[in-house]
């Protein structure tokens, strides 16, 4: 997506140990013309996927996740981010690494909004070591859902989370891949 | 706003200690047709206050601050939360009390995305306590900013929040003011 990558030549910040900063448009300040647009590019490149509901966790996802949901047509579930360890029963949990925050959540979903059955598509921001993805997918699965796809705003591509995902079965779409960081320049596959 | 209301009537759920969950379309499932209604709504009330920005705090508001962002022509910055007591240079930061979740967060801002002089649209999902909203101003005046309006979902007008909020002079704005959740009753003023 051109005007995405123009857009993080332009205003990302990379940081000591493979992070790319893109809070003045992604994830802190939003840029609601930008999202529209990743909205659409998503919803054309799984436009044969018949999805019946978004799936985000908070926070960075709910925006992008929403212009989806709202050019499919459907309603979107976001995650939500505790750090108690306590399953309880109304809820699907999954213990998620983060590998930018260097923490561990667990991110759950009422079963209330998650249906057998169901043509889920999952989008998140970043795609790094594919732990957040990979745990959307065990909890959208644990409610019987199927993920019919995978959309990833900017994906580390010089990490290994799009090809655990791609192993694992599931169809990814990124937006953009960075191939690499390293000494501060931003590098596009 | 009267399909609010309606929306609340038929999927809220009241809990002990004055909470109402309105998680099936607000802040954990959440309906994009809805939230963009409550835009236009937004976008109506405050269309005399030539917004510049608008401000929320993640996570439940950032969904409907979008929808406003996007119908306004504007950018919006969600407010961080942290538990973390470090003040650190680059951001402005406030201590906020959650009256839900019984527990106290630091938000911030980063200071690069605040300007003084620039008319801010504070948006957020409830109001009960007023201290989300309050903290909120104060970032915004920590930058320069001038607050013209406070947008509101769901007001709980049998706390506090609104009167505070009133009292201090700034204009507040909300789509339905709870009266009374007594009883497990939903009542509207």
């Amino acid at each position: 997506m051109e005007i995405l990558k123009q857009r993080i030549l332009k205003e990302g910040i990379c940081l000591p140990g493979n992070i790319l900063k893109v809070d003045s448009f992604l994830n802190h300040q939003i840029d609601p013309q930008l999202i529209f647009a990743m909205g659409s590019e998503f919803t054309q490149r799984f436009a044969d996927e018949k999805i019946d509901k978004v799936v985000t966790v908070e926070a960075s996802g709910i925006a992008v996740a929403m212009a989806v949901a709202a050019e499919l047509g459907t309603k979107l579930v976001f995650a939500r981010k505790s750090r108690s360890l306590l399953m309880e029963e109304d809820r699907y949990s999954c213990s998620v690494n983060s590998f930018t925050k260097k923490e561990t959540n667990t991110v759950s979903i009422l079963k209330k909004f998650l249906f057998p059955g169901e043509r889920i598509l999952i989008v998140d921001d970043f795609l790094a070591n594919g732990n957040a993805a990979l745990g959307l997918c065990n909890i959208v699965e644990q409610g019987g859902g199927k993920v019919r796809g995978i959309g990833i705003v900017i994906e580390k591509s010089f990490m290994d989370g799009a090809t655990k995902i791609r192993n694992a079965g599931y169809r990814l779409e990124s937006l953009v891949q960075v191939k690499s960081l390293a000494g501060g320049k931003i590098e596009f596959l």
